[in-house]
């Protein structure tokens, strides 16, 4: 979206674009093409905004539904709050207002009325919730508070990329009060384990878990936990993060509680969120030069059914292919293209691109001979099957699949995760190689800073629980604290 | 919300209410009292603004799963278009921009950045999503375009009333384009039906479906249908509305297809829509003085457990319900409140006005007997039935609860539905007993403008297919050209 300047009717031979660029020539036009071509999204007539189309907002649905299941089972309840957050809230907590301030829309006017404080719309909701559990929390009979809300944000960005960085994106923010700082720590690590867990099993995307560091941790928490994924060009990316907030926000919103010893108390706060970002690392750590490779278990679609049709065979061959479409669709998510103004050839090639993990090719002679022919999307291997065996035999294919994603995922990122504690070394592989590169650190933030400099890489976590291996920092060579993973990242 | 001017911390005082004003003495107070007590939603710090706490927006996504799954099944699929409109999109259509201008929110800074063209936040989507469709629609092998859309809008309301009629609110539009004009009203009307038949099912809300007036209907649209339903204190409510846009913008958002006889044409349009508003509505029809009656299909909790401890028998009894809840998972949604901190007779006042439609109650004496004692919320009946029963028995209660109150909602309505031609009668019947009234209407504007004027009252809808009865008009006595209901609205 970088190309855009204020509105402007995008161009339409830009956007249909014809063809994919290979990723080893150009991953980023890569990207685009594949999110354009796919039907994913669509540029909207404001600079850094998008629409999602519903071949990718299919994706956010089994990803929401997925993640809302794991909320709802650890005790967690849905609501809504106002998109609209006065100015005077959000410059409660100083490090939130310092880090959100610069990047956030302003509503300066409602209907005929000019605002006497301006409002501005949320980029995350801890001022405005904050402002409501102040009244919420009254005993420690209210709490664990335990709520999560569905909804848009908006972060006025620079620059932008389809689902990576937008300027209006969608997600979830989990906001919770705790009667103690031990239940708070330990919500803030459940539900980090929630996202890794769900990101690897659903998404089969393999995923880092860690601590940021006070560079990278969110406007007002105490400590930032995030899931950290490496995309296929070896470039790192954010996948979700959990806060522990500590009493930060409490203090200065004032919410308390009479705890059970007839004390006041202030609460203790957790926040956490994932986003369409998602998508965006589905695509990037799957893909492939002809285009998307969903995993079956968030596929709209787990097969295509494309007859082979004749003029001679024509009736038959679309009578048995509706009747395979209605005796699978109890085992698997199936869909029948029978579109008769669409060669199969161009057929393939569409659901190809699209992602969908299976193909099933039946013409005249497959069904002379009570077979059909198989086509895996994630490693291009063709079968042929007897057609009876299709309803067993799938949803075992499907499982394979997606454990073989996962295992692709997860040889791919040991295969570009180095080591070491020369400086020169790790420079020379975050240019040209890229990956994660797990090395010691003495917690200084001017090291952090340096390694930005030099390399445009971050620290993307600070592993759990780790001493470091070599006792001198990668960058200074002064004694080391904390093993971290450095890449350069989305 | 009238209450309040701009920024202002809530009156605790006023908050929490206590008690519950019985609705003969003030429904207005009645339905604030239920949705505070409930706490269904909260007061934000701006003024027409609210939040939807957890018990409030559960029924919203009971609602949306149900409303969804009939999208689907009727061919459509979710997307997401941005929540910022530029101003010279809305602008084009003429009588939209008319109907929405005055009440948006405006946009007009951007982080750092005074926006040169300033951004409205989405009242509706049309204008928006035309804009995508102009480019995304191009050939006949496009159509239709089946999209429906959840999502959050804002209109900037002078009078306020929670969940009725909010700054922002929740909704769903969706937003098709055919072929044909006929294909274009076959949508709009698959729609309304789709909306009435949730609606009845789900909601236990029976509805009135019919075309509003000119007057009424939305501003842009060729004609507007829509699901009218009866409150309890006799005001009427739109439940639900579904436009067929005709080519209004698809000529001008140059919304265009290449057709099978290779002529250039203009799409045919719907959109149509339902909002948090339900929730309202839910609460208006079925609710009582003790407060919330949520009908068993859209409730959290079908029925909830409450133990009777005593200090002899403590641990057995919850040994037993923990037990039965258990058993019962499977078969319905149930509650166990086995919380010590709280008097049973509490949690019974508790779950009532919160709606849950079945209580069981068990104490020693019953676990002794094998018996529970069982208690209807709608119709306050209490049954011992044995314990050994409720599994098979609960489900087939439930079903009956669901009908009962439809059926009581629909006595209602009908005991409330008056017709005549005296306009002298009718004037005080919209004063003294309100309701829906049917008369005969000539067509003319300005007859209804009088019945507004003098009564309150408008014409909610007209009747699909229905000659007038009486040959004139209720108002001017001129020849009649349709059958129309009227009542004042929410």
């Amino acid at each position: 979206m970088e190309q855009k300047a204020g509105y402007e009717k995008p161009d339409q031979e830009k956007e249909f674009v014809k063809e994919i660029t290979p990723r080893s020539v150009d991953f980023s036009q890569w990207y685009i093409d594949v999110v354009l071509k796919a039907k994913m999204m669509d540029y909207a007539p404001i600079k850094g905004f998008m629409a999602i189309r519903p071949s990718g907002y299919a994706l956010w649905e089994k990803i929401q539904e997925q993640m809302d299941r794991r909320f709802k089972e650890t005790g967690h309840q849905n609501a809504y709050f106002p998109l609209f957050i006065p100015h005077e809230l959000l410059e409660k907590e100083a490090e939130h207002v310092e880090g959100f301030s610069p990047e956030v829309a302003w509503v300066t006017k409602g209907g005929d009325e000019i605002l006497s404080e301006p409002l501005v719309v949320r980029p995350t909701s801890e001022a405005i919730i904050c402002d409501f559990y102040s009244r919420w929390v009254q005993s420690w009979r209210d709490l664990p508070v335990l709520i999560n809300q569905w909804c848009n944000v908006v972060r006025w960005e620079k620059s932008t990329r389809p689902f990576l960085r937008t300027s209006e994106f969608l997600w979830q923010e989990g906001h919770t009060c705790h009667r103690t700082e031990e239940e708070a720590e330990e919500e803030a690590l459940k539900m980090l384990e929630v996202y890794r867990e769900c990101i690897e099993t659903e998404l089969a995307i393999p995923a880092v878990v860690g601590r940021k560091t006070e560079r990278e941790k969110f406007a007002g928490a105490l400590r930032t936990y995030t899931v950290e994924a490496l995309m296929s060009d070896g470039r790192g990316l954010q996948a979700g993060t959990s806060h522990n907030l500590g009493q930060h926000f409490a203090k200065v919103f004032d919410i308390t509680f009479l705890d059970k010893d007839d004390q006041l108390k202030h609460v203790w706060q957790t926040s956490w969120g994932v986003s369409t970002r998602l998508i965006g690392a589905l695509i990037m750590v799957h893909g492939d030069d002809r285009g998307l490779i969903i995993p079956p278990r968030l596929a709209t679609f787990q097969a295509v059914i494309v007859p082979i049709l004749t003029k001679k065979d024509r009736k038959r061959v679309l009578e048995s292919v509706q009747e395979l479409a209605d005796q699978l669709q109890g085992n698997i998510r199936v869909k029948l293209d029978d579109r008769e103004e669409y060669s199969p050839g161009w057929k393939f090639n569409d659901w190809e691109m699209r992602g969908v993990p299976l193909r099933i090719e039946i013409g005249p002679k497959d069904l002379d001979r009570g077979q059909v022919v198989l086509v895996r999307r994630d490693s291009g291997e063709k079968f042929f099957v007897p057609r009876e065996e299709l309803p067993t035999l799938l949803p075992g294919l499907l499982d394979q699949i997606q454990d073989d994603m996962l295992k692709k995922a997860l040889e791919f990122r040991e295969a570009n995760t180095r080591s070491g504690s020369d400086y020169a070394e790790f420079k020379q592989i975050m240019e040209e190689k890229r990956g994660f590169y797990m090395a010691s650190w003495c917690g200084d933030a001017a090291c952090e800073e340096k390694v930005k400099d030099d390399t445009k890489a971050t620290i993307r976590c600070i592993l759990f629980d780790q001493q470091p291996a070599d006792e001198n920092c990668l960058v200074c060579d002064k004694k080391a604290k904390e093993v971290v993973y450095f890449a350069r990242a989305y």
